[in-house]
């Protein structure tokens, strides 16, 4: 877990919204300390400004472009499916809309792209062909991911929201896909509150995606597994962010971390969240450091002894007896 | 929709459990009506019985043996592992008692094996090799699939239990496995309570798997989508119920619905309770039946607009105003 | 279950709204066909429109007022609370915004004023004072209880949103602080996805409301449980929907049934998804009614025999043989 | 957080299950090492030991008694409910059943009966008759507190397991149920992972117990909230532990720490085990009463200022910078 000179965190610009519009965001961002990349939203956060623009405007704040976000709200009969709108024209709409996101994202000097198809999937049975949507998801995934083979396309897979049933609501179905999609391009971005309400264990989804794809993003937060909180990292469940670190090292992860938290829902000021988010997170990593280099661990762990291994975590974690 | 003249219907034993062990079990289930297969434990129901004298109970009762479910009961150690079992005497225990099991299903003249592998993941974080643990679930489903050629595998998956976290908890991770092991005769079994409990929809689980591999069981029960209830079929989700009927019938499975209910848990008569289920099902897959040729629930279902295909289901389902 | 000439359903006016205002939803409402009633949001829904002017408006349409539910969204200081605001100069704005609303119902000629109190909770462990939020929240509904004894005051609990863990998540919470509160005039109002969605059967629900309080009002809706799905009633849980009508028979409740679901956000046409509420909750209460009056259901309910009344439930339900 | 001379922590002897006998089980679990009090289950722990011999058991071993379980598994007619039981011979037998197990209580020396009523609720709807059980509930619960006031009665409350809908499922109706026996020697026990399972954060459960009623038991464990994993106490959820330990200082609990954890059921050695509940719980406990103390963190608590409190506690806890 050596630190590289690359950015390192990004935070959830919304949060900080204001009168200001973008650049106020982006301004109240670098005020953290600590938050040195940023996602923006597409096409949202290019509202009124060109991808030079933004660039200029990260620049400016010494943050790098980690990646864009598509958000598929534009149009109201998005809200029926985006890849897998029934009606053609809207589907039609909804893969050149990423694909004008994706040139936004290379005119901007950014190589990663997250997709949460949030809108593709049933809230009733009876509402979907599944094979029909299936199909399309898969289609359009590889026609986004051929647009522009330099840039990274990750799906962000969520159990539902605003669909009650997502197509692609967890790691193993999600793997399914992009296998199907077949481009080198396309991976997977793990969101932990996501994982958690998908009843997943985070280090172990890290493990199956980069076993099957690649990992290209990793959001943090926290929640209690019952909805997507967005709670500050490590917050609620810190050993299982630890474990994700080191797993993250183990797998070779060394993308941004983006906290994916919602001060501003929660009526918290969001830059002293985000600087708990920076404390914490910073901590947590780098007791994985240590303990990934724990050979005491190791062994408990071959011997899947989770006795000595929580005595281990613990006492590195909380100083309890070990 | 057509009706076969194959076995139909089968029940869970055990809730026919009572001191005359199996053949008692077996004259129970024969005596509920409707009845006219069996899924067998191994090792567990073979206790006392060779496979051949199973088999001669089985039709002494009229009822087709549809398959046995491997249970890894028999030794203390498996707790802590089957496929997984950090201890390589303990995982080739595991795999060779399968084997057995595969045996015993032969000579009994059955040619499904269901595999829950419900001790096969971990309970906390740190406690488990992912790589290791998914390197062994895969070597051993396709050791046990290359052990007789001529037998179906199952993979039946659940979230968890015993397990916190099982290695194979969804249809979309199942499926990976299943396509790493890379046999023929590895296929997989939805249990209805289980892909509620996941958090799927029944039919779409179902389609999933027919594109990706083979629906070889389905187990039929309802709940609440909090645990594995083990309730009559039908009786919760009849919409649900309905809708995996019309998507057996489209990728064309054809074989036994095992109730997977829990009659004794709740202090009901097993045999009324079997009748119920049998009641039930029969009534909601003729439903199916209709549904499944309604072209305008077709054609609400192909442009996703579920107030109008939730009309046709309701007049058809409760005779509501269509 | 005989009808009255009292109105009888209400339907989520949000799901219409458009450029027209309050005029147009409440004109495309009673355009549905069956909504005889309405539920206003105070204060969105009376920007610009005196109390006065909504009862014309109201009049206008056929429709006769429900009630008010109160909304705190007019100050982002609210995000932290309304009536458990820490900040007292908020928490009295919230309770004089009550007040206020209080006063609009009276004026527009309605009686009840539903309550759904989500911001009054936490996101995090640390994050309040539990006592002093309870007294706040008793002393609150204390108050606005008084402000006006002739007008009734319904608690709608939610377990989460926005807050992860709200004050008054469950029915039996919300009781003991009605109790506490010590007041007449409040009560309870169920709505089926909150029940669902707190691993309540909502049958029981009603009883227990009935039991240590009054049933004010009930928002039917169906989903699965995970969230607060807002789903065409009857859809998911027709059984529990007919059993929760039988109670409200049992108890007496006579009020309007409002349809609290989200059609446009899943991209359904409102007026038709509205006529689907009214279809299928017309045939769900008329069975009902024949349940209610079923001697052989009576006895099955009376020896808790499941399989038995799950027999006439499905044979009176979806003419499953009985 | 002054500690007491007395017992300070307990567990589950199940855990310690061998061909020995209870015997055995208190032999392991004194040799644990910070083990000195013991809950036996009844009537299953004297079996073939009079009360009188099972006080002497334990004084050999040091250990306390802090009280005793009841468990309804001796007829199978419980299955379809204890208090509830619709027979009203069985429910006798039930209440008999209690009555005895607290002479056996108070012969032993003891004075804590612990009552978990799982199998008291439903599984269908159209199954129970609420009005009847509630009614059954009540009174029970009136009696078997009236048969030795010396004694004290909690009840464990738990969402489900057997039933899919218990009666008293979280702590609001556990209340409800408790105001309406209305015996002063009746309570509350609380389980970490039962309370989490039903949505409730442990320390403001802890709380409404203690304004509404007594709070007689504290179990400790851990899990996902998905079900009663348990896990070792502190593994997963270590703030919210913290938090019930801040709170149980405030209320005055100064009783046994029961770990409810199950090491058999995941191949964990049991001493081991019990040990990690031991020293991760020391720790958490010193942890909290530094925070119990920390006048920055009551003021942050006193805003609801969440991202101050979380730096503070993540100090104090993981060592983050403050």
């Amino acid at each position: 877990m050596t630190r590289s000179n690359r950015p390192r965190y990004a935070c959830r610009l919304n949060a900080f919204r204001g009168a200001d519009g973008l650049p106020g965001m982006l301004a109240r961002a670098a005020d953290v300390g600590g938050i040195d990349a940023a996602d923006l939203n597409f096409p949202d956060h290019f509202a009124g400004h060109g991808p030079a623009e933004v660039a200029a405007l990260l620049d400016r704040h010494g943050l790098v472009l980690n990646g864009l976000a598509m958000r598929y709200y534009t149009e109201p009969a998005f809200r029926l499916g985006a890849f897998t709108n029934p009606d053609p024209v809207v589907r039609r709409a909804a893969i050149d809309l990423t694909r004008r996101g994706l040139d936004a994202l290379a005119e901007a000097g950014g190589r990663l792209m997250t997709l949460w198809m949030g809108q593709d999937g049933v809230d009733y049975p009876f509402q979907g062909d599944y094979g029909r949507m299936w199909d399309d998801t898969v289609s359009a995934l590889a026609e986004v991911a051929a647009h522009d083979p330099e840039l990274d396309i990750a799906v962000e897979y969520k159990p539902n929201d605003p669909r009650a049933f997502a197509l692609m609501p967890d790691v193993g179905t999600t793997l399914l896909a992009i296998r199907e999609a077949g481009a080198a391009n396309l991976g997977v971005t793990l969101d932990f509150a996501h994982v958690l309400y998908a009843g997943e264990m985070p280090a172990h989804a890290a493990h199956v995606v980069a076993r099957h794809s690649r990992l290209l993003g990793v959001h943090l937060n926290d929640g209690y597994g019952h909805r997507d909180d967005g709670l500050i990292a490590g917050s609620i469940h810190p050993v299982q962010t630890v474990e994700l670190f080191v797993e993250l090292g183990r797998i070779g992860y060394d993308g941004v971390i983006y906290f994916d938290t919602f001060p501003d829902l929660g009526g918290l000021d969001p830059v002293a969240e985000a600087r708990a988010n920076v404390a914490l997170v910073e901590r947590l990593r780098a007791i994985a450091g240590d303990l990934a280099a724990d050979v005491g661990l190791a062994a408990a762990i071959a011997r899947q002894d989770a006795a000595a291994s929580m005595r281990i975590v613990a006492a590195r974690l909380y100083g309890a007896a070990r």
